[in-house]
């Protein structure tokens, strides 16, 4: 698809855009907000830009602006498509409109879907017997909404609300017609967040009036009771009807509870209550909605629908207002669903013109690269190793578990909860492994020096390197030990991560040295080791300083587009913007994965390199 | 609106259409069928008519047509809007259309909204890894149909039913995907017409197919016991919320155990019902979805909806197939509703260049007149007395109720059933009356002669004028009487009708003998004597051989709309055609109403004056 440059003055801000993209729409990827009311449906005729050269006219021209406005080349910039580069002008706000700095340093302008309507109604006449619904039509039509006529309940709603009113107040969400209140009803607006995770799920009840967040819950996903991961609990549902409803109802009983929780402490109703915006990976949705993900599963791994959703809250079994909405952010892939494209909300990847590599780690991880002119993405089927289940001493991380480890002459070891170490999680074996490097204790390929050649070599820590069922192992502390097959398992994990990243630095011919900031998300991103994720290879060789934390990158994202319709719209768009790379299609794939479970050599890292001459020198 | 002229050659055929209607649209006016199978939403390309002079090339015409064709002249009718008079050149179908003459003569081409369409699934691969929303998107696009993802029972139906084949059928109704099918099911459809009378039910299962009745049931409306008429039932409703939802659920319950025995007849599986067409008056269709009536009763008599309706069967509680749809046909006001739309697509009304009156008489008389030009409709209170219920020895049309009188030197009884006579029916008041007329026992004013009066006149039935109750009455048999009071009812009831009927011609400035047809339908229309309904004047004066009884045409339109999607779109057309007349906001009405009391004058009405001059000359 073609690409365009459209420069907004009097910024001087420029953005890259591909054919087709409306002038409101790219905009929004920059963070520049454009005046509208209607969220870009072409009916409030407030988003008008003054545009250089031809320019279209469109219908919604003529209904909206003046014909002298038309010539002077005012349109529309929500219904201008660009077709070539396009530089427009875009006159200062009219109101100061809310923002706050949300996800990463990224401001939202808050504009949410949800917003209350005032509508006069004109009465019926014997003349003109108007009847309810035409009524409530025009008075929508007049604000910029339609009304959707083929909906019993609306049709039951409507008579007794509007019954003897000449003013109400209409709750829309986007296009759908929530409720009808009286003026002097309370001027109340909520909306929630939801991140639902394999493991865990958090809600964030959201005041959509103030942009702040009233109330928030986690918990377990009580799914977990047949299944750990994602294929596990597909596998689950694969047994019959009866496991995927089982699946199902434990869903939205888990994500009800929290939800319940969440509003209660936020302290609010929950009729008022109008919307959720939920991410989580596509294995999750689709459970959720007792939707068959059995080819998820399997190759070609496509999913039933990648698109993004906009549901009756009611119809998928949670409960917020009766009518109240349930938005689900598009996938890209299989596996790179909704969850992601929250996080590359969360963090501007693909709108910055900048290269930036976003990496998400869990049994999955999910990468994504953008230069700016291009975003790709992909998938690595990781498996468990990272989340330290699985491993012989391992566990998640919790109380007792081993999160950092230090070797040098003794053992320092860091512990969640600051109690006797009970096992090694994620990051504690990620720290390990690097420090066996370091330590010279562990080649590239991954094999550890056995305890006599660490004793000939004088290596302070030799005497921790057992022998475990006829394999090497390293002992932590008392009998917690790291062993061979540990290791291995890493190997496999960081080479599936480590190979993603690769190819799609391949792809996009992104170099190590042009990253200039590598984010790590999720709870992996917050307490990895950076220097450790270096050292085992599953990032780049890049500048500590350039490796940063980018937190619950998908629960932010949530926010942010629960708050503003510019980034719900941004959200639903990036199908279309990122290209999807499926890694197993990706020619040469085996041998780079079987090169890449090799640590990197460390004088081929820089800042090792570096301490290593100045030990040295 | 400005209306223009389009004329289809080579049949040389022209109808007037307002601005802005297509030419494919214009064409089912005339009833001339233009190749389409999309429905007139310009995906399929079929409808392409040649059009003389200029025409817009519309985004359509680009994609369906060659560029050559475009230069021609060739466009699609259904997107090519009319804004001046029209020549077009229609080619001729490619098939032999299946057509049935149904309704009132009218000939109508089987193309159900209901279709059965054979899809090509792309298989999806490592490379391109479709998502099965995706991939059943694609298939319908190719045959013109889209696919509304944001529903969660398709997302759940889908995947288990296209898994593994690269070829289904899909079941739409309209827009709707209701199921998918291998290809090698039963190619079955069914539809049901349902007339939803406020005393009966009757439901229609249609072979659509083959265009035929398969099974037929009908019974009475239980909701007749909260209430005998439409403004008693809306009382009951308005006692609380629990009255309303009982009109509703006996309502529903009604249908249901009429529609089971129709398809129980037809001897088809629910699970092959797709689509019910259900007619009825305004408040009948109120009350079965549960919908606040009140204000249909109470001035400006304004209802909540007037335009056709598109649910889904089950969200109104019927169950044909788990998808199925329930298309309502639209109102022209509280009081001309969707039955009586069907009554003027079943009779052509609106669409012929004839000028006919079409009346059905029941507690309301809905009346419209159709000029060729205009088409103007109202609704006048009439009352119970057509129905014989409310008078002294009144009785609905059933076994026993006189049904035809005739006066001479003794009387004459007509009696359903051929039993011993136990009252007195609607058909048999009015030809009572109007031999009371004839027989010079009764006034223009109403009045009765007194027996006195006919005894000195030496009238042959003088004995038959008794004292009832300090009042004058006519004896009919045994101790059947009609009363003076019954009679004043029947003059109320008819100036009602006549005055609809005067205000409606006074609009069309239409004069009784420019009324070529006077269409009486419904039972009152099937039974009522034209001459005795000329006499008391609830028909214009007429020359009887153009009083046509159109039978149950509710019913009739309720089936061609459910077998044509033309004569749908007709049917959902018809409010923007036809002017709706209030009649009490009619200038002059009370005036109008009192002078319509009385009874025309014998020698005024030509064809008694004719006899009468036989007779004396």
């Amino acid at each position: 698809m073609p690409l365009y440059d459209i420069t907004y003055e009097p910024h001087a801000k420029t953005t890259r855009v591909p054919e087709g993209t409306s002038l409101f729409s790219g905009a929004h990827w920059i963070g520049l907000p454009i005046e509208s009311s209607c969220g870009g449906r072409g009916t409030c005729g407030k988003c008008k830009v003054k545009i250089e050269g031809e320019a279209e006219v469109t219908d919604a021209d003529h209904r909206e602006l003046q014909q002298s406005e038309i010539d002077e080349g005012w349109r529309l910039s929500c219904k201008q498509l660009v077709s070539r580069d396009t530089v427009c002008f875009v006159p200062e706000l009219m109101r100061k409109p809310k923002a706050a700095t949300m996800g990463l340093h990224r401001m939202v302008v808050l504009e949410p879907n949800v917003v209350r309507v005032n509508l006069k109604l004109d009465e019926p006449t014997i003349e003109v017997p108007r009847d309810d619904m035409e009524r409530l039509r025009e008075a929508l039509h007049t604000e910029g909404y339609g009304l959707d006529p083929d909906d019993v309940e609306t049709l039951r709603m409507v008579p007794p609300r509007i019954a003897d009113r000449t003013e109400v107040v209409a709750i829309m969400c986007g296009e759908h017609l929530i409720d009808i209140e009286p003026t002097d009803a309370p001027d109340l607006a909520y909306g929630v967040a939801i991140d639902l995770g394999t493991t865990t799920v958090v809600a964030t009840v959201m005041d959509l009036g103030t942009g702040m967040a009233v109330g928030v819950a986690s918990g377990l996903n009580r799914q977990a009771q047949f299944g750990g991961d994602v294929i596990s609990r597909i596998a689950h549902s694969m047994k019959g009807a009866g496991e995927l409803e089982e699946l199902r109802s434990t869903g939205v009983a888990t994500v009800q509870t929290i939800l319940d929780e969440a509003i209660a402490e936020a302290g609010v109703d929950h009729d008022h209550v109008y919307e959720i915006v939920l991410v989580g990976n596509s294995t999750m949705l689709h459970l959720l909605m007792g939707i068959d993900a059995k080819q998820i599963a399997v190759s070609p791994f496509s999913p039933v629908w990648r698109e993004a959703l906009d549901l009756r809250a009611a119809d998928v079994g949670l409960r917020i207002h009766p009518r109240g909405r349930l938005a689900f952010l598009p996938a890209l892939g299989a596996y790179v669903g909704a969850d992601i494209v929250a996080g590359l909300v969360a963090t501007g990847i693909a709108r910055e013109p900048r290269c930036r590599l976003f990496i998400d780690v869990g049994t999955n991880g999910e990468i994504a690269l953008g230069t700016g002119e291009r975003t790709v993405a992909t998938a690595a089927p990781a498996g468990p190793a990272f989340e330290g289940a699985q491993l012989k001493c391992g566990m998640r991380a919790a109380d007792g578990a081993i999160e950092q480890v230090i070797l040098g002459e003794t053992i320092e070891l860091k512990v969640i909860g600051d109690i006797e170490p009970v096992g090694l999680c994620g990051s504690g074996l990620i720290d390990a492994v690097a420090q066996l490097r370091l330590a010279g204790l562990l080649n590239a390929g991954g094999r550890m020096l056995s305890r006599e050649a660490a004793e000939a070599a004088g290596h302070p820590l030799a005497d921790h390197i057992i022998n475990v069922e006829d394999a090497l192992a390293f002992r932590l502390h008392g009998d917690i030990y790291l062993s061979q097959r540990d290791i291995r398992e890493l190997q496999f994990a960081k080479a599936a991560v480590a190979t993603g990243i690769r190819s799609l630095m391949e792809e996009a011919d992104v170099k190590a040295e042009d990253l200039e900031e590598v984010l790590l998300a999720g709870s992996f991103g917050s307490y990895i080791n950076p220097e450790s994720a270096v050292i085992i290879g599953v990032v780049p060789s890049v500048n500590i300083d350039r490796i940063v934390a980018a937190g619950n990158a998908a629960g932010e994202g949530a926010k942010m587009t629960l708050l503003s319709f510019r980034e719900r719209q941004i959200a639903n768009e990036l199908p279309t913007r990122v290209e999807y790379l499926e890694l197993s299609a990706v020619p040469g794939f085996n041998d780079n994965f079987v090169t890449a479970t090799m640590f990197p050599e460390l004088e081929d890292i820089p800042f090792v390199a570096e301490r290593m001459k100045h030990r040295t020198g």
